[in-house]
C-alpha cells in the first residue's frame, strides 16, 4: 500500500525555484499529491509537499538531491499527520454545561433516578432519554485494517477514530471505537452481543473475510438493532450509486446488463449481493478462492473466471487489490469498467478507454464515506431494527441523484449528501413490511 | 429511595401568596428542595418547586390542595429533568473540523495509515496518537444502580451518562458507558477483558456486592491499565478526606483512633481497606452478613457488632442504607459520627451532637464526584498500570486540603479540586516502587 509522506522544502522567491524542486521529485518517479505554502517571508517560501510512495528510501534520496539545489533548502519530513493525531481525533463531551448544583442534581443524583425508573418501566424510552439514539459502536478485531492487513485492533484504532470523527462531523452521530483482540468469530459475536445494549447500532469495520460474513450474519440475527459491515454493504451502496451514474451516462440499462465482478472478498460479495437485490439479472463472479465462488452462487450470482468475465460482461467491477490485473487486450468494446482497487487500479481508466471501454473509472471516487454516516443516521432515526436491502438501495439512489457534471458521485464532504441519504434510508425503513 | 418531583405553580403578586403555597406543602409533610421563578408577568409568577418524596400520591394530594388556594394556580408537574435528558447527556465530537479534502486525507485514508503503522511498530505510541489516553469505560451490569437496586443496565444508562458527562466537564476525560447484560461475574470479567484495548482505564460502577469484589480483583490482575470500582474506592477516598477534616476539627489523631464501621457492602469494605492502608491501627466492622465480616477481617479489620462499634469506637462510619439505625442512647461522649446513608442517615447529625457526639455529619457532603474524575485523570497522565493505595491516599489528602471554613470537603463543582487530585495522584503514581 502506498502511504503519503510529507516533506518540507524552502524555495527562494525566484522564477523557477519551485519548478526545479518539482523536477527533482518527478525525476525520482514520485507523484505530487498535495502542495501548499506554510510560511512566506521576504526571501523564502516554505512548502509542504505530499508525496505518494511505498518506498521511504526513495524519499530520502529526493531530500538529498533537493539539498543540492541552489535556490532551495530541505527542512525535513513534516509530522503534520502525527500532529493532527496527537491526543486522538475524538472526544466525549457533555451536551450541556454542568456549572450549578441545580443542574448537577438534575443530570446526576438525585434527578437521574426518575429517568432510570422511567426507562425501567418502558425500555423503549431509552431511545428518547439516552444517547443510544445516536451512539454507534465502530467494532473491529484488527484483521483487515485498510490495505494494511492483520495489524491488530490497537494499530487499527486511528481508522476507527477517523470513522467516528466523520460520523460526528457529517451526520451528528456518536461513533465509539470498540477494539476486540479476538480472531475467533464466535468470540467476537459473543462480546459484541454482551455490550450491544450500550449502543443504538453496530458498525463492523475492517474485519477480514470470510470471518466477517459469519460475524455479521450472527449479529444481525441476534440483535434487535441495526448491524452493518461497512466493507461489504457500505462499499456496495457507493458502487451501486457509481454504476447508476455510469449506466446513465453510457445509455445502458443496468438491470438488463450482464455484470461481472473480479475479486470476491468482503467488498466484492457485498456488491454482488446488492446488485442481485437491485434487480441485475446476471452477475458473474471470479476469484481464485473456490469458497468465494460458492458464496457468489449462494447470493444468486454465477461462478466464472477472469477471462469469461472480461469476454461476456457489459459491466465489470474489480476489487482484487491487484494492480494491472486487467490487460488492455482483455477489454471488450463498449464495456463499463470500474477498477476499484486503491491506490492502484486493476486497469488505469485512460488505458481502458483507449482499449475500447465506453466508460472507465477507478476507486478514488468510490468512497465509503458517502454511505455509512447517512445509512446509520437514517436507520436510527427510523428506529429500524435491521438495515434492509431496500434501505441500501434507497441510499445508493440518493447518492446517485446528487452527482453533478461529470462526477459519478458527489463529494462526501457535502453535508447535503448525508442528509439526503439519511432521509432516503429512513423513508425506506418506514415502508418495510 | 426518595426521588425529587418538580411541580409548577403560579402565585399572584400579593404578599403571602407564595407563603400559602409553601404552607400547603409543609402540611403534607414534604420538604422543599429547590424553588425558582420560571416566568413572571404583571399578575403572576410561575415557580418550579422541587419536592423530595417517595410517594407520588402525596404530591397528587398537594397539587389538589394547591388548586383550591385563592391566589395560586397549579400548572402540573414539570418535566425539566426529562427535557434535560432528551437525546442523552453526552456526545462524541471530532476534536477538529474536517471541512477540506486535505484534512480528510490526513485524519482518514490515506494519511491515517502512517499512524496505524507507527502504532503497530510501537504500541506505546497509541497513548500519544489516539484517544485512549483520555478514554475511560464506565462499565455496569445494572445490578446496583444508585439506591434503586438491580434495575438492569439499560435503566442504569442515565447514571453512566451522568458519570461520563461529569468526567468530561470536570477533568476533560472521555467516559464511555458500557452496559453488560450479565450477572455472572466471570462473563463480565471476560467481556471487559475483550474490549479493554479500546480504553485507557476501566471505571466499574453500580455493580452489586459481593460480585463487584471478584470482578474488580480479576480485572486489576488481568489488565495492564487502571481499573477502579468507584463505589468501593472512590467512596473510600472521599470518606477518608472527610475523616481527615473531622479529625482535624476535633483535635483527634485519626491513625491512633479506633474506627468502627456499620455496614460492610461495597462502600463499607472499600472504606475499611483504605483506612487500614492509611494507617488506622484498629478498624472494627459490623454487618448482618457473616461473609462481610470475613471480608473485613481479611482486610485487616476486626469483626464486631453494632453495639460494640458504638461502645468502643472513637470514630463511627455508617453505610447501611438503614434510616435511624443509630439511636441517640448508643452515642458515646466525644464520638465522631459519619452517618452516610442517602437520602436519610443512620442518625441525624444534630441528634448525634445532642446525644454527646463531638462531630457528626451525613452523606450529603461525601460525594464520590470529588474523587473519580481526578483519580482517573491523574492515573492516565502518569501512564499508571494500576491505581494503588498510595494514589488513593494522595487523592484524599488533596481533597482534604481544599476544604475551607466549616466544610469537611470542597464543592465538587470547583475545577481546582480535580486538578489538584489529578496532580496528587499522578505524583503518587510516579513514586510507586
Amino acid at each position: 500500500m502506498k502511504i503519503p509522506e510529507i516533506i518540507r522544502v524552502r524555495s527562494a522567491h525566484r522564477p523557477g525555484s519551485l519548478a526545479r524542486v518539482l523536477d527533482v521529485i518527478a525525476a525520482a518517479g514520485l507523484v505530487v499529491e498535495g502542495l501548499h505554502a506554510v510560511t512566506r517571508d521576504h526571501l523564502w517560501t516554505t512548502w509542504e509537499i505530499t508525496l505518494e510512495t511505498d518506498e521511504s528510501e526513495r524519499v530520502d534520496r529526493v531530500l538529498a538531491q533537493l539539498a543540492e539545489l541552489p535556490n532551495a533548502a530541505v527542512l525535513g519530513r513534516s509530522d503534520r499527520v502525527f500532529v493532527e493525531h496527537r491526543g486522538g481525533k475524538i472526544e466525549i463531551r457533555s451536551r450541556q454545561p454542568i456549572k450549578t448544583v441545580e443542574r448537577l442534581r438534575d443530570v446526576y443524583t438525585p434527578g437521574v433516578a426518575r429517568v432510570c425508573l422511567a426507562i425501567q418501566a418502558d425500555p423503549e424510552r431509552a431511545r428518547e432519554l439516552t444517547w443510544i439514539s445516536r451512539a454507534v459502536a465502530v467494532v473491529t478485531n484488527g484483521t483487515a485494517i485498510l490495505g494494511l492487513g492483520h495489524i491488530g485492533p490497537l494499530a487499527g484504532l486511528p481508522v476507527m477514530e477517523g470513522k467516528a470523527a466523520l460520523m460526528a462531523e457529517l451526520a451528528g452521530l456518536s461513533g465509539v471505537p470498540i477494539l476486540i483482540d479476538e480472531t475467533d468469530p464466535q468470540k467476537v459475536i459473543d462480546v459484541v452481543t454482551a455490550i450491544a445494549p450500550s449502543f443504538g447500532a453496530i458498525h463492523l469495520e475492517d474485519i477480514r473475510a470470510p470471518e466477517c460474513f459469519e460475524i455479521e450474519r450472527a449479529l444481525v440475527e441476534r440483535l434487535p438493532i441495526p448491524v452493518m459491515h461497512d466493507d461489504q454493504h457500505g462499499t456496495a451502496v457507493v458502487v451501486l450509486a457509481a454504476l447508476l451514474g455510469a449506466a446513465q451516462r453510457s445509455g445502458v440499462d443496468l438491470q438488463g446488463s450482464v455484470v461481472g465482478q473480479i475479486g470476491l472478498g468482503a467488498a466484492g460479495l457485498g456488491i454482488c449481493d446488492l446488485l442481485v437485490k437491485y434487480g441485475v439479472r446476471r452477475v458473474l463472479g471470479a476469484d481464485r478462492n473456490p469458497s468465494a465462488l460458492e458464496r457468489v452462487e449462494a447470493l444468486g450470482g454465477e461462478a466464472a473466471d477472469l477471462a469469461r468475465v472480461m469476454a461476456e460482461c457489459d459491466v465489470v467491477v474489480a476489487t482484487t487489490g491487484v494492480k494491472g490485473l486487467i490487460k488492455p487486450e482483455m477489454v471488450r468494446e463498449g464495456q463499463i469498467i470500474l477498477a476499484l482497487s486503491n491506490p492502484e487500479p486493476e486497469i488505469e481508466p485512460d488505458v481502458a478507454i483507449q482499449a475500447g471501454a465506453r466508460y472507465a473509472t477507478d476507486g478514488k471516487v468510490v468512497n465509503n464515506l458517502l454511505g455509512y454516516p447517512g445509512i446509520f443516521r437514517g436507520a436510527l432515526e427510523a428506529g429500524a431494527t435491521r438495515i434492509t436491502d431496500a434501505m441500501l438501495i434507497a441510499a445508493a439512489k440518493a447518492i446517485h441523484e446528487l452527482a453533478t457534471g461529470d462526477a459519478l458521485v458527489p463529494s462526501p464532504l457535502e453535508l447535503v449528501v448525508h442528509e439526503r441519504v439519511a432521509a432516503a434510508v429512513s423513508a425506506a425503513a418506514a415502508q418495510a413490511p
